[in-house]
């Protein structure tokens, strides 16, 4: 297969590394519109080759899109209309609006909507790594309205090429479960990042005690707003639902510390403990 | 020297691996309330011998309280009440109230308030682990009002028995501090842990599709509600309004997604990333 990846930063980099090394991919073409995106993809040997948009598109059987999701709304309905019989997937962290983008495209059928779960709160091209969604699942949105040929294929590239499971959801659906399950961890640690770093001026000293529990709560600070903006922005309605109901939980756990229930408090974390039955 | 360890969960035990591994303890005497935990720590190793609290405190030149911080506040007096030139330290997480139960006893001089700011989110005896503390920094707290010699001493535990750096802090500040880089961290991530269960009923098909990300944020939401329902109880004050200034955060983040002012919420997150200067 000749796959093209546009967007060679964290998630179409380590996809570019994943079909390669599997063979699933002859040939990898990368597309960027940052030139140092495109220097730095040739030099750690992501992709075999550099073109733009219209060439690359010409030259391969898959498109995949792994550009921020504000972009895709624009970019998505643009490569259809340049396809023949290329199938074209993004890999967005939203869903809803990005599928609604193309809905009466005529080449709707040749589009499969993915979303592989995996990241890190590292990007650009430098942060692509091996095996980055091995044993994890892609989520796939409406497949009713693609291509059954086209949905094979790129099952395909998620089972054999990336090493990932499928999982079937509307793309309404996927985009509720993601604002619990993904968007609103990010939400809490650029929070909870912020307030340390407002409060605690003596920083270098301060920051030294800190340790693994910090680091993880505040790990995902570290991700790059250009890529989750546009997430926040398309999943709003949803990720303010879960943001109340987090909110309602600080206010209830901070009710119970004012009036001294600790017993109550303490069957709260009880219950929160099972999330270990989640976690591995 | 002879070092006795109360409580021999996650804390003590990986005190007891470590004091044993530098050859600073030739011997480590356990005592626990819980017969399961005395039980686990010799078959682990974690210690050479069990003996009961006065015994031990007869046997030893260090008595260590590694017990919840609810306990410390009766056992810390207990223990000082027992000893003749033994040094008494605890490793709390909160300091204030637990300097402030031993203020006038006689023997106060004998004791040295440390914070060693590590641990996991596992408890017990099977949680110690080997080389948990080192690299990391132990905090001591108001060394004005122990004797030299044994601040001289304790330093020498932390420094060659288990490879840590020493910074000191007042015992107000400490509990100031630690609301910011530890026990809020506790609060996001079991808050966030009830959140998501509570709203996601079908668990077995949704949490699969959760990644590091999610992992991140909520397995803080495994520790132990006996060991943090006490830290949350004595530092309440501190952690109300750490938790006030994170609610606000919070607030702000929503308030900006509701009014569609996606250029200063990314310029939040921008600041936000700064956390990237602290965590390595």
């Amino acid at each position: 297969m000749k796959v093209t990846v546009v967007g060679i930063g964290l998630i179409g980099g380590s996809i570019a590394l994943a079909l390669k090394e599997s063979g699933f991919a002859e040939t990898v073409i990368g597309v960027d519109n940052k030139s140092e995106h495109i220097i730095k993809a040739l030099e750690l040997k992501l992709v075999d080759k550099v073109l733009l948009l219209p060439d690359a598109i010409k030259q391969s059987d898959i498109v995949i899109l792994a550009t921020p999701v504000d972009s895709l709304l624009t970019l998505l309905p643009q490569v259809l209309d340049q396809v023949d019989n290329q199938i074209v997937i993004e890999v967005g962290s939203t869903k809803k609006l990005v599928v609604a983008s193309v809905k009466n495209h005529p080449k709707r059928k040749n589009y499969v909507a993915t979303h592989p779960m995996a990241g890190t709160e590292y990007s650009g091209p430098e942060a692509a790594i091996r095996g980055l969604f091995a044993g994890k699942c892609s989520v796939f949105c409406d497949v009713e309205d693609s291509d059954p040929t086209a949905v094979e294929t790129i099952k395909r590239l998620y089972e054999e090429g990336m090493n990932m499971r499928i999982v079937y959801l509307d793309s309404v659906s996927h985009d509720v479960h993601t604002a619990y399950i993904s968007h609103i961890s990010h939400i809490c640690s650029f929070a909870l990042a912020q307030t340390v770093l407002d409060k605690e001026k003596e920083e270098a000293r301060i920051f030294e005690l800190a340790s693994g529990g910090f680091d993880s709560t505040v790990r995902l600070a570290k991700s790059s707003p250009d890529t989750w903006i546009p997430i926040f922005r398309q999943n709003r309605e949803n990720i303010i639902d879960v943001l109340d109901e987090y909110i309602n939980t600080l206010l209830t756990f901070k009710g119970l510390m004012l009036s001294g229930s600790y017993d109550t408090f303490h069957k709260k974390l009880e219950h929160a403990n099972d999330i270990r039955r989640i976690l591995k």
